[in-house]
Order: structure tokens, then C-alpha cells, then sequence
């Protein structure tokens, strides 16, 4: 078979196969992106957007129905369409996939998007559609997929996960979710807002990956309200008369379809990683450097949800980036990775950034708190439930991490990411204009609490301002 | 007549006095509180807080009746009970006002919290409820009241005022805003969304103090889905027939009541400031230092709203505990104040921070814009409408102030303020975490567009990350 050569072979034609090709074009190197099933980012395809729209549409409607706090009557009445929400979703979606795809890949030649499975051969040696394709450097971007025990697969579609909840013609009455992670929390609350009868399961005792006990205490409270939850003990399936059993230790519920979402695993059956001649963990990856993405000392790069560090579309992106200006070069040029940030969009947010609650050493580290019911603008939005809790170092009182539930979560976890990269303390966030009344008014008092617990004092007269230098 | 002795008088009992009050005691000092009329802060008892309830009611209920797109139906057959909801906003509003009020006030002798209308004498020498009070300092911060011109007095309660409307029995069907400052254009939209045919006129041609043309024109297209707006030319009112007709140019509707919000105005009468030996300008105001609160060179300071220079909480508490601390110590410490932060709460919200588009100079500013509607989360949102303007120095790119229109504006507007007050520029910015999908990713577009048109770039072979120095 005849070789043909480019600089960069990219495999994964997601966000960070893409964002490589940007880098290997910026650099004016030829190029292949090659990929195997459905093109375009799992965000817009089955991920965050398409749930993001159900989300909407499952607040929207929850809301419409509780509105009689207001002097508004009728909300009981309001009717959904299961179907023609479904084709709501769906057609976000398209729209979102489409707007995606075709900034990217228009007008790349056939022989430069190859559409089918890669195969490595040899580390830098691809066969592709009956073609094989020597390559300066690889980058692979070959993302991930939902985790199913091979033993429910016997369920037939009466088991879906994120990749086929979508594109259900309507919704079930019943149905149980396994897995609470961040992706089973936001489709299981949703799903029971738009009517449907949602248990929820996880062999873990946390929802959302939350790690912070106080918070975990509040989110149990707040979440359960919408399904009923039954953490800590592994659930199993069985046929019942038709229907699905799940079980998981004493409790049991009988229901239409099971929502699997308990992880994730890297798509790398078939890619011939065996090749590279590194070993290989458990999931089948190989070792990597998370700030080059090279892979060993190899011409062959990483990035994206198939390394299964940060699956989330910013850092799939920087990944990408460095993959692909390293593949590039063929060199190892080392970036900083940004303060890790995790949204789960459910209702109210739950909200991760920087350093978690259990890895930070009490003896040195304050924690600042607020439940939201006393803060103004909570009580007027009627989302008084939830909690914030920041980490400070005790002695400079510079912030290190947050873990919350409440509402506009998402808004205060980027003013929070942001004065973590900054370095700032308690003290110097003070100083920050807070408007009011607003949901950073939360923020603001945990900042209070937190700042009265640590040695560092803001210099001069007045906590929140500082005095102009004669 | 006997003078007391007490080293600060402070008068007025709203955000700026009882921030005043704070610092008094914090230095140790004895003092008295003075307040004629309703005590608490103007957010809280008709402004703001009130305000926001009722924006909160008003956009849940337009979104209930306009849930169709989604596959929901029977949002048409939502109904208000206006009375109800006016119920409802009054009570967020005593339990917010109580809470502020409790906690400042309760426990203060009837010695040291008087409750009636205070005069000045001699710029130190007060006289109120009978007795005099000699006090080393005064801190005045009687606030603001609406303005409302003398002949529209006639009209009775046919006009209103932010301070009255929230009183109101029931709704009325038709209503004239008069006036589309920050108030107007929130009470406005917010009545109309309730089912109130409301009319607004301005007789400047801009809405909620919108400097931007670009943003203005955004916002008048938007704003004027919700109610008419004629702008440009003073209204005038007159009897019709029972009900009153407010015309303007060639434009006039007939109403059953006007609200009027065409400015507010300083409390001094009868406090006698003339005594004060300075030059009072047409407001009744003497001069004073925004940094440090005095008046003229006397031991006098004035704070919050009466001063007409910030009238938003945040700044008023900021002008209090500097007058406070001042007062307490006779002296003149300068302090640093925020930067400009100011948000219209309308739907979607109007923000401006920093630097105004009219205060730059064209020949060294760069500006940065993105459209709502390609943001991913707004199409999710159905939120597309609005528009991001971001101005930023063309040769450093560092960020000087920004305008838009738009959905989460209240929360985008902190991220631009803090980044102005923390000196960054658009490089640094977009090397700061943005989640997906989130509205966040609106002002990282802009910023883009920013960055693309200043001199200065990011260090290193990646715009949106920073190498690792070896």
C-alpha cells in the first residue's frame, strides 16, 4: 500500500481535534483530520448543549407550574408536549452542531478529512479507508464515550444514556438513573421536572462529585426534593413483567428505562495504541505529560476527553491547542493549565474551583460560609436554598478553592476561578465593587467570614477601601 | 435652650448614616442618630429591593405566558391577580427593610436614635425634637426623594412615584412612565410584562442613561417590544376626562395614572445648610471632596444619595464608612473610591462599567463587540437579543469600560468590573477560565475582538495560554 505523507495527522474531528488543526494550519504544516463516526464536539452533539436546552426547558416549566407564590393562577394547568420538546432539543442542537462543524471543516478537500476509523500501525503510521499515512507527528483527539456494563446491554433500548436520551421520540413515566455524577444529576432533575418519575441511584455517597461534606449535607436536602436518591450502594438491573427492576441495597424501584450514566470511557478500541510501545493503564491510555500532551518521548500527542483528565469543552480546547502547536514544531513546550472549574447545571448549581475541600491541610486553611436564605436577592428570586463555602489560606488570606449549591452558581464560580489565578486574598476581593442587589452579595459575605478568620488585614483605616498615598 | 454634647451627629438613618454610625462606634466616639420620616435604606423600603420583587414577578409570569416554543401549552391561560402580587412584593420588601433595620438600629437609646426632622443652626449646633446637640462632627445623609414638578402636584394620586407604587391597591390598565432613567425603564417593562398597557417618554433621547449609540440602538429595539417609547421630547400632562392624557411632540395617549421618574432630589430642605457659610449650587448642595466626604474645610460630611454623585448601595455604604471614619477623627483621609459599575435590572439588563464611551478618545481606544445571538447559551436561553461593547486601550489593550444590553449582564458586569479595578487587559483576560456554554463566552468573544485590534499580544506561541518558563 502506498504511503503519503503530512506534517500532523490529527485523529478526532471534536474540540480538541479541531483546535489542534487551528495551531497545525497557524503553522503553515500539511495536515490530515481524520474521523471515525459522528464529526463534531460531543458538547453540542450529546453533551452540554443539548442538555443545557432540556435543562432550560425543565426550569422553565417547573417554574410556570409554581408560580402561585406570586398572585399568578393557571400554573397547574400548563401542559408539555413531550415529543415536540424533544424536537426543541434536538433542534438546538443541530443548530449548535452545524454552527460548530462548519466554521471548522468547510472547504477542507476530501484527501485532507477523511471520514472513517485510524488505525496506527507504527506511532507516526496511520491506515486510514483502505490508505495509509506517514506522519510527521499524531495527535490524538479521539474523545470518549458512555460507560455500559457489557450485562445491560441484554436491555436493549430500554437502557439509554447521554448518547441516545436525545433522540427519544417522547419521555418515559418512569425511569431510574444510575450514576449522579455531573452529567446523571442535570438529566435526572431535569427529566423529573418535565414530568417524569425520576429515582436516582449512585454506588457512591455523593452527588455531582462534590467533596465538601457541608455542601454534599445541603445538596442531598435540595436535590432530593425533585427524585428521590439512593447513594452509596451499587444498583442492579433486572427484567420485571416487561419492565426494569433496579435495585441497590434495601431500596428497589420498578421502571420504563434506566438512564446510565455512570462515566465515561476513552475511545481507544482499534486505534492500535499498543503500537507506540508504552504501557498501557487499565483504560487502555498511555502515559502523558498534561502541560506538552506529548505522549512519552514520541512524535504523538494527546488532548481531549479521550485522556480523561478534564472533560470539559475549555480544557479540551487548550488541550488541543498545545497538541497541536506541538505536533507542530515536534516539540514539548510546557503551558500553564488554567485553575480547574466544574459546573453541574442543575437547578440550583453545583460549583467546584480550585482546590478541593480534601486536599487542603485544616491546620492551615480557613473556610468562609453562607447559606444563601439570608442574602437579598436570593429571598426576591424565591432560591433561598443552598450554600457557599470558600477556602482561604489562613494566614495571607489569599482564596484556594470553593464548593457551592445555589442559585447563579455558574456566574459566581468564574468570579471566583478568576481571583484564584489572580493570587487574590479575602482582604484584596473586599475592596472588589459588589452591586447590589445581586447573587455576588453571597459572595461578598462568605468573603467577610472568611476574611475575619485570617491573620492578613487589609492596611489602613476602612476594610473595603483603600486610602490614596499623600 | 440646653445643648448636649456628642462628638458626631449623624442625620439619617439609611445605608450611608448606618455605615456612618459603624465607624463611630468602631472609634469609640458617642454619637446620636437622627432620622426624620421612614427610617431604613431607600434600596430597601421603595427602591431597589421593592423593584426587583416586582421585575422578578413580572419576568417569571411573561415567560409562563411564553412557554410555547418550548412544547409547553396553557401559558396563555396564566392569570395575575394584581393585588396579590403587589401583596407579595410589599412583603419581600418589609422583610427585607425590617431585617436591614433590626439588626442597625434595635438597642440604640431613645437618647441616641432620635426619630424627627433635623436643623442645622451653626454648621456643628443641631436642633431637633425640642433640644439642641452640639457635635464635634455631622455626617448629613438624608438621601433623595422622587421629583415630581409642582404643578403635576394637582393630579393627585393619579401620578405616582417610585415611592408610592408599591402601595398601590391593584394595578392600573394603563399607565404613562415619564421618565426612562434606571427606575422608569425597570417599573415600566416590568408593569407592561404584568399586562398594564404602558406608555414611556423621555425627553432626551436615550434610555436608562445608555451613552453607547450602538447599545442605545439595541436597547431601544428591544425595550420597545415590551411598550412605546417616545424619546427626544419633554411630556406634558393634562385632565382627559377623568383619566390623563400625556402627549409629547405628536405623540399623546390617554391613562388612568402617570408614574414619574424623571429624576430625584437631595432632602435638605429645612436642614439648613445655609448656615454653613459656603456657596449652595442649584440642588442646594455645598461642595465637598468625594474622597474624603468633607464639606468645605468644616467638620461637616456629607454621604449616599443626598450628594447626587453615586446613588447606589454599594457606593452609599462606601460614602458613609469614610464620612464615619472622618467624623469620628475630625480629619480628611482620602480614600480610593470603586470603579463605576451601574445596572438596569430591566430584561434583558442594561449595564455600564468603567469608562463611558463619551469620555474616550476615539484615537486611542479600541472597542470590542459581540451580538447575543451567536452565544450558544444565550440560543439556549432564548435570550439572542443584546449587544457586548467592550473599549479597551489600543496600545496596551488594557480594559477601560464596556456597555451592553443583554441576558446575565448583572453578573458579566462584575467580571468587567473587577477587571478594570485589577488593571487587565484583554490578553490577560482571555487567559482566564471561560466555562461552556455559558454567557460568560459573550464577553470572551468581545474580548477577542478587542484583542484583535490592540498593539500589545500575550508572550509565547499561544494567545490563551502562558508557557512554562523552564
Amino acid at each position: 500500500m502506498e504511503e503519503r505523507f503530512v506534517d500532523v495527522a490529527i485523529i478526532g474531528a471534536g474540540t480538541a481535534g479541531l483546535n489542534a488543526m487551528g495551531q497545525v494550519r497557524r503553522a503553515g504544516k500539511t495536515f490530515v483530520l481524520i474521523n471515525g463516526g459522528d464529526a463534531g464536539t460531543t458538547c453540542a452533539r450529546v453533551g452540554c448543549m443539548p442538555s443545557k436546552a432540556l435543562i432550560q426547558v425543565a426550569e422553565d416549566y417547573h417554574k410556570g407550574t409554581h408560580l402561585r407564590r406570586y398572585g399568578v393562577s393557571g400554573g397547574a394547568e400548563l401542559k408539555l408536549d413531550a415529543p415536540e420538546t424533544l424536537e426543541y432539543v434536538r433542534h438546538i442542537r443541530d443548530t449548535l452542531v452545524d454552527r460548530v462543524l462548519t466554521n471548522s471543516t468547510d472547504g477542507l478537500a476530501p484527501e485532507v478529512f477523511i471520514e472513517d476509523y485510524a488505525r496506527l500501525l507504527e506511532p507516526t503510521l496511520i491506515e486510514v479507508g483502505g490508505q495509509r499515512i506517514r506522519a510527521g507527528a499524531v495527535v490524538i483527539a479521539t474523545g470518549s464515550r458512555p460507560l455500559v456494563p457489557e450485562a445491560w446491554r441484554a436491555f436493549g433500548d430500554r437502557l439509554i444514556t447521554s448518547d441516545n436520551l436525545f433522540e427519544l421520540e417522547t419521555l418515559p413515566a418512569s425511569l431510574a438513573v444510575i450514576g449522579l455524577g455531573v452529567i446523571g444529576l442535570e438529566l435526572g432533575q431535569s427529566l423529573a421536572r418535565l414530568g417524569v418519575a425520576v429515582t436516582g441511584f449512585d454506588q457512591l455517597d455523593t452527588l455531582g462529585g462534590i467533596r465538601d461534606p457541608e455542601v454534599l449535607t445541603q445538596a442531598k436536602a435540595i436535590i432530593g426534593k425533585d427524585l428521590p436518591l439512593h447513594l452509596g450502594q451499587a444498583a442492579r438491573i433486572e427484567e420485571d413483567g416487561g419492565q426494569l427492576r433496579v435495585s441497590a441495597g434495601d431500596q428497589s424501584v420498578r421502571v420504563d428505562q434506566v438512564l446510565c450514566c455512570i462515566g465515561r470511557v476513552p475511545n481507544v478500541e482499534g486505534l492500535g495504541l499498543e503500537c507506540l510501545g508504552l504501557p498501557l493503564d487499565r483504560r487502555g491510555l498511555p502515559p502523558f505529560d498534561n502541560r506538552t500532551m506529548q505522549v512519552g518521548d514520541l512524535p504523538v500527542y494527546i488532548a481531549g476527553d479521550v485522556d480523561g483528565e478534564r472533560p470539559i469543552l475549555h480544557e479540551a480546547g487548550d488541550e488541543g491547542k498545545i497538541a497541536g502547536f506541538n505536533a507542530a514544531r515536534g516539540g514539548n513546550t510546557a503551558f500553564r493549565r488554567k485553575v480547574p472549574i466544574a459546573i453541574t447545571f442543575c437547578d440550583p448549581n453545583l460549583c467546584a474551583v480550585g482546590a478541593r475541600f480534601d486536599e487542603l491541610d485544616p491546620a492551615t486553611t480557613a473556610i468562609g460560609q453562607i447559606p444563601f436564605a439570608p442574602v437579598g436577592r436570593a429571598l426576591v428570586m424565591g432560591q433561598t436554598q443552598g450554600l457557599l463555602r470558600l477556602y482561604g489560606d489562613k494566614a495571607s488570606g489569599r482564596l484556594l478553592g470553593a464548593e457551592m449549591i445555589g442559585a447563579k452558581g455558574e456566574n459566581l464560580a468564574h468570579l471566583l476561578c478568576w481571583s484564584i489565578t489572580l493570587g487574590l486574598t479575602a482582604g484584596q476581593m473586599l475592596r472588589l465593587p459588589f452591586y447590589h442587589p445581586v447573587m455576588e452579595e453571597a459572595l461578598q459575605a462568605a468573603l467577610y467570614h472568611l476574611y475575619s478568620q485570617v491573620d492578613a488585614k487589609n492596611s489602613g483605616g476602612l476594610l473595603e477601601l483603600a486610602e490614596i498615598e499623600n
